[in-house]
This record gives C-alpha cells, sequence and structure tokens, in this order.
C-alpha cells in the first residue's frame, strides 16, 4: 500500500532509462525515500540511449507494479521523456516538485547527456517547469556497487529541495566508480568536448548478409581542469547544469553580422 | 549509376527523419545535387520524434537504392543519428564537407529542436565536426509544397559552403508554410521558449484495457521578436544557430558560489 502525502510534503517524481526492474533506481528511491511523497514511472524495458525520444507513432501503456515497498510506482511502455509526460498528466495530474532519474548504470558524462534516456527525462521535467536531477555512476554492470552514490545522491536532492531551485533547474550528476572514502567531493563542473570516435563492427548473418554493431572508443579532446571528465577523473561527484535552450548566441550575432541575402 | 566526384568538388551528405521515400528529401536533393557531389544515407521507415536516439541494443542493417536519379543513396535500420554515424563510417569513408537533414515536413522551431530527429542528425554530424543543417517546413501534410523552401535551401547551402563554416557550425532552418511572393527574407534568430502542454487521448481497447496517445497543445511564452516563432509567424525564413555544449554556465557560476557541502 503506498505511503499517503503528508502536509508540506514535497512531491518527488523518480524515473531512469534501465527500466524500473535496474538495481539504480531502486537505489535511488532507497536513498530519497524520507525525503517526500516519492512516486515511480519508469520504463517497462532498458532504453538506454534514446536520448530525447518521445513516441508518437504507437499509443502507450502504464501498468502499477509493486517493486518498491510502500512506494507508488508503474511502468510505462514507452522512453524516458514519455514516462514525464505522462506521469505529470496521468499519473500525479499536477507538477511534481522535483523529477529525479537513474541512478543510471555508465556515465553520462560530456557529449552523453545528449543521446542519454537518463538524462532527457531531467531535461524533459525541466521544459515542463520541474527542477529536476539526472544521475548517473561509472559503472555499466548490473552488480555495480551503489554506496557512495546513493549517499551523494541524497545530499544533492536535500540541497535542491532546501534551496528551492528555479523551475528550470537541471542538473548532470555523474558519480566515479569508486569506494566512498576515495571520493573527494563535488564539484560543479561544465561540460567536457568529448566525444565517440564511431567505428561500427561489421558482421554476415547465416545468408551472408551485412550487419552493424555501433561500437565506438570515447576520446576527450578537453584539457579543461573545470570539466565534468576531469573532476570523475580525479574522484569527485560532477555536477553539470544543463540548459535546454540550444541557440549558440555568439554564432548567432556573428551570422547577423556576416550573412548577406 | 551515381555521379563520380570531380575535383575540389564538396561531399554533401543528406539524411532526415521522414524516411527515405519522403517528398522532403527528395526536394532537398533536387534543390543542391549540383553544387556537390551528394549521397544519401537516411532511414528506411518514419523516425519523427526520434530526438538524439541511437541504435544499441540491436544491430543496423544498410541497404543501396534507387530512389535518386545518379545520385548514390541508401536506406538505414536505424535512426537518424545512426545514419550520419554509418554515413561516415561505412558509406563515406570520411567525413563529408557539408551534412543537410530534411526537408522535415512540419515544424522544428523553438523547442522541437530537442525532439526532433531531422535535428538530431545535424547536431550529431557537427559533434563529429562537420558542419550541418536541418531543414524544415511548416506543412505535416505528404503534399506539402516544397517550392519555396527549395528555393531557400539552396540559397543557404550555398552560403555555407561558400563562408566555410567552423566544424560545429549547425543551423536550424525552418520555412513558413506560405507561398514564395510571401516570403519577407531569411532571419538569423534564437530559439523561443515555447512548449507542448501535454494532452494524452485516453482510449480502452477490446479488452477494456486503457491505452494513451501523445497529444498536447503548442504554447509560445516568448514575446521576442528575436525569436524562430516570431520570424515565422512574420513569414521569414527562421535560422537558429545550434550548439551542443548543454552546460548553463549561468546556474554553474551561481551554484559554485551558492552550494555549500
Amino acid at each position: 500500500m503506498a505511503k499517503a502525502k503528508k502536509k508540506d510534503e514535497p512531491v518527488i517524481l523518480v524515473t531512469n532509462d534501465d527500466g524500473v526492474t535496474a538495481p539504480g533506481i531502486r537505489n535511488l528511491v532507497e536513498a530519497v525515500k524520507d525525503l517526500g511523497k516519492i512516486v515511480v514511472v519508469a520504463p517497462d524495458k532498458p532504453q538506454s540511449g534514446m536520448g530525447h525520444a518521445i513516441t508518437i507513432g504507437q499509443p502507450l501503456r502504464l501498468t502499477p507494479v509493486q517493486y518498491f515497498e510502500g512506494i507508488e510506482a508503474y511502468q510505462c511502455t514507452g522512453t524516458p521523456v514519455d514516462c514525464v509526460k505522462l506521469a505529470v498528466d496521468k499519473v500525479l495530474h499536477r507538477k511534481p516538485d522535483l523529477c529525479i532519474s537513474g541512478i543510471n548504470h555508465g556515465a553520462n558524462h560530456s557529449i552523453n547527456v545528449i543521446y542519454s534516456g537518463t538524462m532527457s527525462a531531467a531535461v524533459e521535467a525541466a521544459i515542463e517547469s520541474i527542477p529536476s536531477i539526472g544521475f548517473s555512476l561509472l559503472d555499466h554492470s548490473i552488480e555495480a556497487n551503489f554506496d557512495a552514490a546513493r549517499k551523494y545522491a541524497r545530499i544533492i536532492v536535500e540541497q535542491m529541495l532546501k534551496r528551492k531551485a528555479d523551475k528550470h533547474t537541471v542538473l548532470n550528476v555523474n558519480f566515479p566508480a569508486v569506494e566512498e572514502k576515495l571520493i573527494k567531493g563535488i564539484r560543479i563542473c561544465r561540460q567536457a568536448y568529448a566525444k565517440y570516435e564511431e567505428d561500427f563492427l561489421e558482421r554476415k548473418d547465416p545468408n551472408g548478409r551485412k550487419y552493424y554493431w555501433l561500437t565506438g572508443e570515447f576520446v576527450n579532446f578537453d584539457k579543461g581542469k573545470d570539466t565534468d571528465v576531469w573532476a570523475l577523473e580525479n574522484n569527485y561527484v560532477s555536477v553539470v547544469p544543463v540548459q535546454f535552450d540550444l541557440t549558440n548566441y555568439v554564432l548567432k550575432d556573428k551570422l547577423q553580422k556576416m550573412w548577406k541575402f
């Protein structure tokens, strides 16, 4: 039976992209469950790399699940962004006070913010005027140790709730995959300029037809010490504030002067 | 038979999110086909609303198609972003001089840039150091009239090729759905702050189980006259330079001062 909301208790929406049964989201719920009224709406299957995809060609299903003791929870057939939209419109019937997404199994620092379903869910919340945080641990393993991540996730959620963040705030938080005692603290960073050097693995099926698996090696071109990649390599928790106004203002001014038609 | 590349001729990669058979991409190819060596790699089915999704859970197929007279073209089973990655790694074996995406059937102004497969393909190209442009027409119809869009798309592509754009340049270009004689010109703009007020249509299947269709009404909160939405409402072609560094630098500085752990 889900807990009733206490007066003045914040409503916290929890989602992710690894699916509702992933250990990461269970750890996130455990980390914050006494900080407000928690409602989980998460994908019913892994949705990693879905970016900001929404489902427009087919309908969505939403089903109550009982994975989290005493917590109202649903699984959704759509993408992480769909989960946020459906949660607000059909589950909560209001905007939650905070949306948290994760804890992702794997890094979402640097350019990963763009491919990540975890971060896109958080960005969607902020577009809808809900302050939000995406959390990721630099360990893909299903057996990853979330102890330190859980502790720091709670600290950051408490900070957000206490400070009454602007409604369009989005934070991209990544945890180094090290023991808690090795973590040096929390750093507010910028997104590193890094990307994947693409390489597709080419194979042939039993009929001799080619197919391709996306692989690719992560390359960091950014030597700055104020980036998320630097912070994580030096055992800090990285926090990058994210925006959804994608206008390149510097280039806008330049083109306004340069381009003649 | 595809045309051989002439010396010094730029290589232009063309993609979209409506699929390789959409009228929009045919019009884009027609608009620019004499400006360089054109290669098309586009999805084999509609991929609208796929945002920056990539395919990591299953392999991709790439098949040559002969939809465009004298133009090398392929359809891909993946997302628009997958198309760009595969094109560079497995078709061109080099970075093209320019990537163009579209012409999308429907608007990609304001917040749509985040959901759009058309624009995500262009952003992916820029991440990979390929200047790029996404084109969209404010008309969803399969029978939309692309005459004016074709003319202006060509003007903008010529400008980009002539000026040797920075390798990370991405432009989000939208065309108003009006006759050519009504178009007042081209405006360099910022992304309007607008979004969808979500509403899901709730239905019941023959077994009495609920399902939801994403709908939602577009609402523009931005009264600025320097936005893409304003330009389009006033019959200008809008051009928004886009960036993929999502760091919110203003908030970063603020949090560095405010947050104490």
